[in-house]
């Protein structure tokens, strides 16, 4: 197979498509949702004879219970990617939205018109229900997809796509706007980043490796997220049941999530009266405490070295160090920080109103747990991932992250002077 | 020179100024604003023998008449960029501003607060003057700023940024929050675009070619302007009157602008009433036509080849095709427009509502001149360029271009459930 050839079909194929799909009307768009959601009702069992190809296929290959996990379809994922599709197609639709229409001193009337990005590659790992959901946020924001998932996953992946396909064909739109990649040579994926020509933004979704691998050798804009290294930092000025209850909730709630504590700061003043308070409801959770000197000298905690504060655990291991007030969280936030979620308990107003100015991160938070940094939370309604990046999109990403705004101006035979 | 290590020690110094930049008050940046103008004003004659030094070598090195137009200081120039620095300080601030804040079920509370991108690299050709604008916008909008202008006006951008450097100092701002690059050395452009740690983005200023150098090979975001392949179609539904004042100001306002008209498209309809008047206007301004069969048969013009559709003139040339109604026009531009700016001139509300929805284009205009898509026309009180991308700003890009948006929470010991 040429992959060159082979993707650069794929390619022109989803630009065109792009066109018909940013054209179609609201109600077309999710008349197919739903119609895919019937689809995958309807192919359930085919579905589960997919999943268990590449399953059995997973074990031979000697995959690790986790990634069996990930790549298993049960009925209740099934259930899950038909709700999904259904929520989606309930959203408001962000497409033809004008803002700000004002007019000019010229006479002319100048706004906002919201439109679609074009075509999204979506590249991810072995999840298969990634694939109804990335393109469900797509094809709602009037875009065309290329989905790329991962080589174990590859017959539940095209098992979906028949349904994708199904549901854009009852809806009178073309199949494809929805095209998962059918091979699964990696070579596949180096031609998807680099075809400007055809694709207007790459989401990739999966590990750090991964994501850092495709930002270097893309030629085409990435939206990504790369770690979340999250802070809570709890002030002189905390109210010390509202801190327990937010430091206990950020690192234990989920202990794999990319909002999850990483590290928590303890203002001096107060280390002395609430360490020992922390440090009894994590050791009630397990949790295995990594501690600077000064946290050392007051609970026992394991030595923490200069990578702990720089270490994503996504396990139940926090480090925890003492800061010098407001300043030194600030200090160690902006210089260890992933820039994801970063949250303070203070009852004072001035900190609180600094803190949320001076750290430079997607979610900064007052009194409320890290763990709230999520679409669903925000409101969005839906969430294609969560970006790192300060370009285009930051933080939990919705729809109107898959969208752009072009300038609408209407005149009445207006020219310029 | 180890360019390398000095662009990275550049780079070091804007991340840190960028963090104090970001902290500042709008009352001190407006200050540095105000005492860079009045710098300027005091350094006038050490800004004219800098000027001269440029001007001396460009003619020694042979540059054109419309090179050394553009690198000279004028006083007449220094008095546009005093005023501007004035007219930016008088600009809203935009950061910090807090939008869309409402409570969500979980009782948390959300929105999004607007916040500078941080350090911003800026390449330009031989115009001087953007040295100020550029510099001026970035400061405004909360960033650090790093300038590599053209190797013909390097003693011109030095003395400017001696001014800059003063403005800063006399804020408290640090100097490094604006640095002018002080090797004129190719290479300090490669450092500069892959440099993802030091810089957020990178907005080039210039010609196609080092546009396109630079998207190439960054390792950064970087916002750009390609070309302006702009076009007018006028409907048979157009009122003859206004068709023929916004083409022919569309066309021939100014020449030399991105936001010209390059093709005139005109439905067959009305071809044979309304080619006849429109060729007679532009024949008095001296500009050549070139046709496509259908237009030769009407009026006189240089049959257009397939490039002609391609081509961006910046002179008095212009494309002129006969299409088929609604449908052939919007399959026209979507094929050979650049995306920038496209205007139709109809009376027709059906036909005014399907081109604004189908055409992709930056701005999209009824019965108003291409000539309006500007960033001052738009309001935006200044503008940095126009971008040509979809993603993170289309269109004019202002200050807002310049920033991001971080959610902003607050709850009151709240957790997720």
């Amino acid at each position: 197979m040429d992959i060159a050839a082979y993707m650069s079909e794929v390619g022109q194929q989803a630009r065109a498509a792009a066109t018909l799909v940013a054209r179609s009307t609201t109600a077309v768009r999710n008349q197919a949702l739903l119609a895919t959601a019937d689809a995958l009702d309807s192919a359930r069992s085919e579905l589960s004879m997919a999943n268990n190809k590449d399953l059995e296929k997973g074990r031979e290959n000697g995959l690790d219970a986790a990634m069996l996990d990930r790549l298993e379809l049960t009925p209740q994922r099934i259930d899950a990617m038909i709700e999904g599709l259904r929520q989606v197609a309930s959203l408001p639709d962000p497409i033809g939205e004008i803002t700000g229409m004002t007019y000019r001193p010229s006479g002319i009337q100048v706004g906002k018109m919201r439109v679609p990005l074009g075509v999204i590659g979506i590249i991810y790992e072995s999840r298969p229900n990634v694939t109804v959901e990335a393109a469900s946020l797509c094809l709602k924001s009037g875009n065309a997809t290329i989905l790329r998932g991962g080589s174990e996953s590859i017959h539940s992946n095209q098992a979906i796509a028949r349904c994708l396909a199904q549901g854009l064909a009852e809806a009178g739109l073309p199949e494809t706007a929805v095209q998962v990649v059918k091979t699964t040579d990696r070579a596949a994926v180096g031609e998807l980043i680099t075809m400007p020509r055809f694709v207007d933004v790459i989401v990739p979704r999966g590990g750090k490796g991964l994501i850092e691998r495709i930002s270097r050798d893309a030629r085409v804009p990435v939206i990504k997220h790369l770690d979340g290294v999250c802070h809570v930092y709890i002030d002189s000025h905390a109210d010390p049941e509202k801190a327990l209850k937010v430091a206990v909730n950020a690192k234990t709630q989920r202990y794999g999530t990319c909002n999850t504590m990483e590290t928590l700061l303890v203002d001096r003043e107060i280390a002395a009266d609430l360490l020992p308070l922390l440090a009894s409801e994590f050791s009630a959770k397990g949790v295995e405490l990594r501690g600077c000197e000064q946290t050392r000298a007051i609970i026992n905690a394991v030595a923490a070295t200069e990578d702990d504060w720089e270490e994503e655990y996504l396990a139940p291991i926090l480090a925890v160090r003492v800061v010098d007030g407001l300043n030194g969280a600030i200090e160690h936030i902006n210089r260890y920080s992933s820039q994801h979620t970063d949250s303070i308990v203070t009852e004072n107003y001035t900190r609180a109103r600094r803190f949320i100015t001076e750290v430079d991160s997607s979610s900064v938070m007052v009194n409320a747990s890290t763990r709230f940094a999520d679409g669903f939370e925000y409101g969005l309604g839906a969430e294609i991932g969560i970006s790192t990046d300060k370009i285009h999109a930051r933080g939990p990403v919705g729809l109107e992250g898959l969208t752009s705004q072009k300038y609408v101006v209407f005149g009445d035979g207006h020219i310029r002077t």
